[in-house]
């Protein structure tokens, strides 16, 4: 037996106990007369001391030889400590050690193990199972187990029945790139990773399963931003005989429970915002509602002026600053130089301060006097003390940059607590999407999600105009989940395949199974499915996901700690009867 | 909203209340005058009933044109039936209609969806959503998802972290072959398929993870066999700072919790049978102890006579068949022709009728007298009213055989109870296996486990009789799981290496980095994994896995379903810089 207990677990009332501990060595003060170890663990960290007068001389030697991260095994009895450290729970007693054996040695790490760790990223990548031992990431994995418990916990209270699905199914050309899989038994022939269960899920609610989840791996190589993995974690999940508002109520109510179990917060109804609120207001279909700073559009009140730059534009928009009739000339040029980064890529911005008096004056003041000015802080909704920031041009270019803006100011002002927590449906989505660069139509959502109940004739006429009964749970201005009520009936599928540029022998190749699946009696159904990495991250109060996950890629797609990809050997090559075909 | 009840909920409380149902139309009978309709979900069947006097007209008219299997929501008022149905929990009522929507129609189903279809494995599988409505295989998936989510509260409260592993690693030649993903963003460069996250929950012991779990998807590109699948799942386990014990302890509750809260069944401490006994008493290393018929080693008392087959042969070896003494001489001339089949491969078999009257009357009796007779008896456990099959030859080929007869055997006389168990742990595995074929030895489990201690010196000398601190656990003859204590330092590692025939180079390629993380302070560790599949099947009763996964592959590892795998196009394979290289 290497441990009667664990390292997080000795308290006052343990003293004079007999007790073995194992783990590591986390640091090691030697006074010569005296060696303090603490031991560490995945629960904790136990002060071990050794002492001249007390503890056998061989014991003592072998103590001295002891370095960082070595793994020991010790015996001893629990003592009362003279300074106790009321910052450790173990902080009142110490183990006075009579027995010490060293299971293994340690080489010096790298990096520190230490709450802040004093390693980059790459480093920290390539020795994951050492940054793991940081309580950080250790603690976010932990955390993240927590939270899947939760929700198969309450899925299944709820009747949702876990099934897995197939990771070798078919490749299909919609959406994003597949990776794929050679078949060595059949020849020239390829699996694909799925990029998400969405057919299987489909198939399971014609096959009566009524209510499914899974928390299941999914796979798309695409060129990776920042924060995006190749493969990534759904919970997945799929209702039949329901209605859009069945799903909204029974995922809200997932989605309360973990605020209410994992974080402690209690959370009313969530709020519902339409698709197109969410970009009038907030130039985004994923707004952060902790903080306000709405849009106010200003074209009725900044177009009758000779000021070109905003007659000739689309949208005339801005939002007001709280507190920013304080900045200076300097702040404003760095917040316009912001805003003209090409990561953003405005052409310029046009600010009014709201001064305590009740003027105003702006960097358009020869255009505009106060009262069109007082009309701006109206319709931004700027008070005395704000600075009124405005942005024109396309719509669809001007809503992103002010969004930008918005959460930019956000950030710098604090605005996005990590311990407050505003969820909000975005419903009413569109259900296609011109791609500016083809000219076609493609599925906003994907290609098996409803048009609004008598929308489907705008197809042929309006096709941008058709909304769609899709819906996003937005938490602090990130999509963490999103569904769809499907489309059941082989007619309104075969019209949507139509519309998406789809030849019937296309659809048939691609979607042949679903579409013969339909005729024997699909039920009306529909999902939703989260993204567990970011989700977890989130309700972890963090924005990045790389911590929640045990063994992250980089930005390349490789796990540097394995050196993967990499080469595979010829005969293996042949086995897949396959040749590579270099550039 | 598409229902207020669903179809196995309604009972005779209900009666007077008027609600709404959906489903799928299992059957109809059309008295012309009356109707009645089974409408099936997920929870059950509900009656509902159309009449002339009571139904309007219209909705009548319409009744009559529902098909098995269409989907429909009704309206309507619950009435107390005339005629009641104890079989059926809503047997005591039936709803008597008001409305009648008709969400989808159906085709005939290509089978009936009933407990006992028509339909055979390949059109099953081929219509696999309509194969799951029948209840045997929608029950069986929602008995294993009742298996998992007691197997992570299990685990769970047992401070198991379940920690997701990534899919996308690197491929290894060791053990069988890997499936192989080609990645497009690092050309000419393959990831592998995780056959199992056994790196990775290594790596996370090193972490300091201490106990972890995953319920995972693995892959392996073998020749299917019967009842293997590509894709299968594990519960994969490990823990830091034990000992063998620790761990079958810890798994031994998991699967004692299993057969209690799944199957209602209290069993005591598991046996323990070393892997030699198994061999020489069942010959096998996963004996079904659900019944007897040990082998009896007859060498000695059969090897001192002229019958030249057993002199020549290195073992003989019987069991007793509990009241064969009955079997006519066509009887046993079937059984002989049963074990000669080249499945089982013996050349022959001698069988001794033990009479009521305490005489025995062998195929033998040439050779061996009534004394050498009942010598054979005693050693085989055979009472009066058995019959002893004896087998000879190589030892490594008459035990399987002889096992492969118990066990047809065992079936026959229906001593293979699905509802009882028998949990076995078989312990000390070889450490190593000769392949005959080549000469080399190799991992009998994998090239991580620990060698008992003190033998390491042994595999300079002795190869074969290093034991190994590895164990399985089986369960009505199936192994179920299996697992061992891990090396976790680096020296022996490399030991282990070079006797399973790597050179530093191809170590250091293969787990280099697992034998880097060895040097920063790996704990002792060990762990255990469980089929899942085969597990739930057993739990559940049955011995094939096929109907416990939701959508299986044949023996191909094609999916009939979705027709998978397939040819992909000429430019996704120019994107993964491959070309197709056909024989």
């Amino acid at each position: 037996m290497y441990r009667s207990h664990n390292n997080g677990q000795l308290r006052a009332n343990n003293i004079n106990e007999s007790v073995t501990l194992s783990g590591w060595v986390q640091k090691s003060r030697d006074k010569g007369f005296m060696i303090w170890v603490d031991l560490r663990d995945r629960y904790g960290i136990t002060q071990l001391i050794f002492d001249e007068e007390r503890t056998p001389k061989d014991i003592m030697n072998k103590a001295k030889t002891l370095g960082r991260e070595f793994v020991i095994q010790v015996r001893g009895t629990v003592i009362e400590r003279d300074s106790k450290n009321p910052n450790l729970p173990t902080g009142d007693i110490e183990l006075l050690v009579s027995e010490l054996i060293i299971l293994n040695t340690a080489k010096l790490p790298p990096f520190t193990i230490e709450d802040t760790t004093d390693g980059g990223e790459e480093l920290r990548m390539q020795y994951r199972y050492l940054d793991i031992r940081r309580n950080p990431v250790k603690d976010s994995l932990i955390f993240r187990h927590k939270v899947t418990q939760e929700v198969r916990n309450y899925l299944s209270q709820k009747d949702f029945i876990e099934v897995e699905t197939p990771y070798l199914i078919k490749s299909t050309p919609e959406g994003a790139r597949d990776f794929v899989v050679p078949s060595r038994m059949n020849e020239g022939q390829f699996y694909a990773l799925p990029q998400s269960p969405q057919t299987f899920k489909q198939l399971l609610m014609v096959g009566g399963m009524d209510k499914y989840f899974q928390i299941v791996k999914c796979f798309r190589d695409e060129d990776l931003r920042a924060d995006r993995q190749p493969e990534f974690t759904q919970i997945d999940c799929e209702m039949a005989f329901v209605e859009q508002e069945d799903i909204l109520n029974i995922f809200e109510g997932l989605t309360r429970h973990l605020l209410k179990e994992i974080n402690g917060v209690e959370v009313d109804k969530f709020p519902r915002m339409r698709f197109d609120d969410a970009m009038r207001l907030y130039g985004n279909d994923k707004p952060d509602i902790r903080f306000g700073m709405e849009f106010g559009e200003l074209n009725e009140v900044a177009q009758h002026k000779d000021f070109k730059v905003f007659n000739s534009a689309e949208l005339v928009v801005g939002i007001a600053v709280p507190g920013g009739a304080s900045y200076t000339r300097k702040d404003i040029d760095k917040l316009i130089d912001w805003v003209k980064r090409p990561q953003v890529g405005a052409l310029g911005m046009v600010y009014v301060k709201c001064n305590a008096d009740g003027t105003f004056k702006s960097s358009v003041d020869k255009f505009y006097d106060q009262d069109d000015l007082a009309k701006w802080a109206e319709a931004t909704g700027a008070k005395a003390g704000d600075l009124i920031c405005v942005l024109s041009g396309d719509t669809n270019k001007v809503r992103p940059q002010l969004s930008a803006l918005r959460m930019e100011i956000a950030e710098r002002l604090d605005l996005r607590k990590s311990d407050e927590f505003a969820p909000l449906w975005v419903v009413d989505f569109p259900l296609l999407e011109l791609d500016e660069e083809t000219g076609h139509y493609h599925a906003m959502h994907h290609p098996f999600t409803s048009p609004k109940p008598g929308q489907i004739e705008l197809l042929d006429t309006t096709p941008g105009a058709v909304k769609a009964n899709a819906y996003d749970l937005v938490l602090n201005g990130n999509e963490i989940g999103g569904g769809s009520i499907r489309i059941h009936d082989k007619e309104t599928q075969a019209i949507m395949f139509k519309h998406l540029g789809f030849t019937a022998e296309e659809a048939k190749a691609q979607f042949g199974f679903l579409m013969d699946a339909f005729e024997y009696g699909a039920p009306p159904h529909g999902g939703l499915a989260f993204g567990l990495d970011r989700l977890v991250a989130i309700l972890g109060g963090q924005e990045t996901i790389r911590d929640f996950i045990a063994f992250p890629k980089n930005n390349s797609g490789r796990d540097v700690m394995i050196d993967a990809p990499a080469a595979i050997d010829d005969a293996q090559l042949n086995e897949l009867s396959l040749k590579l075909n270099l550039k």
